[in-house]
């Protein structure tokens, strides 16, 4: 059996999306889809997820070809999880037609043994119980990363809490750290998110890129500018995936490791939203990617 | 007489401001204010505006010590340019109360001998036609700078569009440049708007920053992060004027400076924003800017 370096958990859906120009059906989306995809391009990551009768085939066949390890995907009885949402004009905001849990909301995996040893965690946004049941299974973390949203801020923030003081990086996107600290200042959220346990902080900004907080300052990491997004679903998690995968392969977690993972989650998400679910991550070469970042750190270089 | 290489033209304005807080009136503002304070800690610039007879003697003291030249301020009879404006909750939108031209309505000034032989120029927001007249004036410019707002895109294009084609940089915001070329995305926008004839196309982001776009490329700077913004008003106008004045003193408009400059830009609006009117950049030393860019530096950094 093999023991992937990278375990990465969360949600495996179906998608239907709205774009201003577009409508798409049945889509393979959730979050441990586009962060596995994503974490591919540095290793082959074991994912942790469940599918219902209804998954297709063909979705199996695609996470076949990123090399990912399927030891812990599990099939239930019952509907797979599925999102429908509709982005407005400009892309920056979507409203959630429709959420179907299904076969995710009584999902309550034991890790695979080889998975237990993990040194690299991502827990994708889920119920915060369910990450700390996963949490409670890793034997020897190294660098776990965890997601949330809005929803467990409002309805399970004490168990949230709990996951926020165990691992050693939260992602939030700006409005969910101001939720989660009644601060309005994003400097004053982050040192408050800080005091929870995280050693960093990682606040997610759409086209705006992001910010990392931690003990030694601020790291400013801009998005790749791109001409046309055509579907912004899963960027955060293809961000994440490629982050903890670019950190896997590295086997660190060091300042600059986490500086230059930030960078490659930035350029391998640029790829992502260029296409609907997977199709941006599909056929892409370690070479495109290098590409883009050389393109990046030349956008991002004050001595020109 | 003195000839500043770096002449700025804009509105001096009273401001009444409200923000989520605060409450001030009868503050010093408009766009020559704020850049003339931000580029003289590199150059003493040449100020061109006008006040009427409510223009507090106080005021002319502190472009005095901020060592402006005011051989191209005008006074006129009649009340001075007024802006009333209320600030929401994040401080990310601002409603218009009250706006009195006063005597900047029938400003169309004769730039003094001195200043038309200026290299570098910056053009605050005003009409294009005021603006057109006078880029007429300046004989032998070196980089010539124009900053415009979404009522001149809606009420005097034409003349706009001329004066975009005369200028070396344009500066504008997201939403005006979408509005200037009737295109959603900003990376087509910013295209479109290069084709109209400057070398280069600043796009504002306030608190996310600004983005370069030219032939060389993009660079896109951060803005510097801040634990609390007490008044954005004039932040624009305080970047502006601080890269005007770091090319001056630089007497260079390649990629390079014009990067160095953003950044300079950035660190100094940095300040302004603490505090209203120009109270944020009094007292203010060269150090301070100095100790903000290496920190900026150091958060854009990769290799950490």
């Amino acid at each position: 059996m093999k023991s992937p370096a990278l375990v990465i958990v969360g949600s495996i859906g179906i998608d239907h999306i709205e774009t201003p120009t577009v409508k798409k059906t049945n889509l393979l989306g959730g979050s441990v889809s586009y962060a596995c995809a994503a974490a591919s391009f540095f290793t082959s990551p074991g994912m942790v997820g469940v599918v219902g009768d209804d998954f297709p085939e063909s979705f199996l066949d695609l996470y076949r070809t990123f090399d990912v390890d399927m030891q812990g995907l599990q099939h239930a009885p019952g509907r797979t999880f599925s999102w429908s949402g509709v982005y407005e004009e400009n892309m920056d905001n979507r409203q959630t037609v429709e959420t179907v849990l299904g076969v995710f909301e009584q999902f309550e995996p034991t890790l695979p043994e080889g998975y237990q040893s993990a040194p690299f965690v991502l827990l994708g946004n889920m119920h915060p119980g369910l990450q700390l049941h996963l949490l409670n299974q890793i034997t020897a973390p190294k660098f776990v990363m965890a997601d949330t949203m809005d929803l467990w801020i409002n309805i399970t923030r004490d168990e949230l809490l709990e996951v926020v003081g165990k691992v050693n990086m939260l992602t939030i996107n700006e409005s969910e750290a101001r939720l989660l600290t009644d601060s309005l200042h994003l400097m004053d959220a982050a040192q408050q998110l800080l005091a929870m346990g995280p050693e960093y902080v990682l606040i997610k900004k759409g086209e705006h890129g992001s910010t990392l907080f931690g003990k030694n300052g601020v790291y400013i990491q801009p998005a790749f500018p791109l001409p046309m997004v055509n579907d912004p679903t899963g960027a955060g998690d293809t961000f994440a995936g490629a982050m903890m995968g670019y950190l896997t392969k590295a086997n660190a977690c060091d300042e600059a490791n986490l500086r230059r993972a930030m960078l490659h989650g930035s350029v391998v998400a640029s790829f992502g939203v260029e296409a609907f679910s997977l199709d941006g991550l599909i056929g892409l070469e370690s070479a495109d990617i290098d590409r883009r970042v050389q393109s990046l750190l030349d956008m991002m270089r004050v001595d020109a």
